[in-house]
């Protein structure tokens, strides 16, 4: 039996960004293995000291002025901060990307925005049957609401959406396709540029749902002419719990789409207070309310940690701690009745790893009390969440030993 | 010639709110009078402690898990925290209040699930001409996607809305008003019962904006029969730049009103994850994505602050401030060729007093250069807010003798 304990170290000693978990929050004595940073990120270390700063600093020394004067005015932030993120993740040029509300809102507005830019001959709005829920409630909603109908991608739940599969749903009457860059649950990468190719050859845009895999796996927005996209801050991004969401709207589109949340920070001159809107110029359109700024500086730190670590030797660690789980899996799990419910292949592969087996909801709260916690999917699924910058080698390992130990003991 | 300094000595002396503007992070040596606090209030001094020890302990100790364990789940906050607002400063019982998104996003999602209860034959909104730009903006927007058409109330710009001028245009035709509790310019005070009747009279419902009331006048929701409100977490709740908001929603109206934006947050069940979207029974089913947990951080704060000084106590504060700020205006400011743009009468007098004066455009960064913080509002307002718990007295008095000093140095 391979001695996985002492491959870990070896693995763990070898990493080039072996020194990055150091870079965070200690956890208490109690948790063994945290694999579930694809859901929450972890602080950084530096977080407590850059909050302080900013309390005392800018908010409370500089107070209103804050949004106008500085370095850095608030009122710039929705577009510094994501210009900072299209940079470090997204493979986009300046000017297209802003931080701001959940991802929900984001979601709903960019739909609407891709929604104008058709007439109500394009009535079908394509999506992942197996998309992550909130994606589809709220285009369930939008449907209703612009009087379009939904129309299903019929989706591998252990794999994900497919140039085949999308081309087999999307034509003339299609007015939008909106997908997962990596699926929530079988953690499948999508081959983006494919897809958008695919929608665009149908005359519909797309828009990429990113939060599996923003700060994970490299994102290429202009390359692969994507129309629309959104992602969580508080994921991989370790932006904290509930953390703003980017929006990124390619530059071809600003001038034509429009979303209806239409509130004074996406003026033209939110300062002149007079009657009538007028979107602003650009992506600044985009924006709706006053911009979470307090929630903004640990999403800051988050995505100056992937610019500095660098997304390519960020992909190269994810793919070394999934191949690392695989063969954990196939030599201790794979006998024990446990079911790999994601890809393979590389090419395919996301940031986590689903496994399943029937017992798997109540394992769970078993592992969690034992200081090993993944998450739990529906109907059996445990979430391998492996974020490259907070988890060690040595976590993964411990934890499916202790996976292990617990299918032993039924 | 009044010796307003002495006054103001003698006014803090005697303040039984005295103490609390201790209670904030002090800023810089050259601020000399904030008269912001209605636009961003200040940070607690307590708050840079509350977030080291959110992000050591629950983000950084239990991480997922502090979305459903401990003492206060994540899941909770939205209407945890909404709650505490509601008892401190919302007249309003429990389960009818959530802290979510942004005001602007808020607006939008209460005024389309206000209009869910009504049919087309109901096609107008009824709004006030002077209200802030988002409002409007968003109404708007609402009413175009919703083939509606806006009905302005006409109100003087240097009052507010009031029963009488509401009567003039409601009717069988209106289908939502949407007016602010305090005026963001004038500072009126609306009644808000006696115009939430006259709406109810014409068979409509009312949105109160109480962006500029809450946690500086006493506000009522139940008693007054108010069936939709929204308002800031960043003015007098000391919430932080960005800090999310509040909205309202009648427990009567949870089973028939229906907001747009279906995210998985406001799901029955949210991790189930199961196909189509139920909105979870009560307020729940108004929020819409991941809650915004690290930034409701300094607001729980904010409203801590507000309930252990007790919304009576600061109303009085604020009137004192007024008051006294009144007494200055007139005495020093009106001869100077200076108007106030606010009400006089108690009634009708919100935390805030604009003045107007040709000039004050270009006065305005000569008081900020000299540490005196109002804001400007076009066309040639300077409002000076007064933020009970953080202004003292003495700070009026100073920035009313630089303001003395400014026009006379012209």
């Amino acid at each position: 039996m391979t001695d996985f304990a002492a491959t870990a170290a070896d693995l763990d000693a070898a990493d080039p960004l072996g020194h990055w978990p150091g870079r965070f929050v200690p956890a208490g004595d109690d948790l063994v293995a945290y694999l579930d940073g694809n859901s929450l990120g972890r602080p950084p270390r530096d977080l407590p000291a850059a909050l302080d700063a900013f309390v005392r600093g800018p908010w409370a020394d500089r107070l209103i002025r804050g949004w106008s004067e500085g370095d850095e005015p608030w009122m710039d932030w929705p577009l510094l901060v994501g210009d900072e993120l299209a940079a470090a993740a997204l493979g986009a040029a300046a000017g297209q990307t802003i931080i701001a509300d959940s991802t929900s809102v984001l979601i709903y507005k960019l739909a609407r925005a891709a929604l104008s830019l058709s007439g109500p001959e394009r009535d079908e709005i394509v999506l992942d049957a197996h998309n992550f829920p909130t994606d589809r409630y709220l285009l369930e909603g939008i449907a209703a609401e612009t009087g379009r109908v939904l129309r299903w991608i019929e989706t591998d739940p252990e794999l994900g959406v497919t140039p085949e599969l999308v081309a087999e749903v999307v034509g003339e009457r299609t007015a939008l396709v909106l997908a997962s860059h990596v699926a929530y649950r079988s953690g499948y990468l999508a081959e983006a540029a494919a897809i958008t190719a695919v929608a665009h050859d149908a005359g519909a845009p797309v828009l990429w749902d990113c939060s599996h895999s923003v700060g994970s796996v490299p994102i290429m927005l202009d390359a692969w002419e994507v129309d629309f996209a959104v992602g969580c801050g508080y994921k991989y991004l370790n932006g904290g719990p509930g953390a703003p969401a980017f929006g990124y709207v390619a530059a071809r589109h600003h001038d034509h789409a429009r979303q209806p949340l239409q509130g004074w920070m996406g003026h033209a001159e939110p300062f002149v207070m007079g009657p009538g809107y007028r979107p602003a110029a650009g992506i600044r359109g985009f924006v709706t309310g006053t911009p979470p700024i307090l929630a903004m500086v640990p999403l800051r730190l988050g995505i100056g940690d992937v610019a500095e670590a660098g997304i390519e030797a960020v992909r190269t660690k994810s793919l070394a701690l999934t191949d690392f789980a695989l063969s954990m899996i196939d030599e201790l799990l794979v006998p024990r009745g446990v079911r790999l419910g994601s890809p393979r292949d590389h090419d395919h592969r996301g940031g986590h790893l689903t496994i399943s087996r029937t017992g798997f909801e109540e394992l769970t709260p078993r592992l969690w009390a034992r200081g090993v916690i993944p998450d739990f999917r529906r109907p059996d699924g445990i979430r391998l969440g492996l974020s490259p910058l907070t988890t060690r080698f040595a976590e993964v390992a411990r934890a499916i030993e202790v996976v292990v130990e617990e299918l032993d003991r039924v």
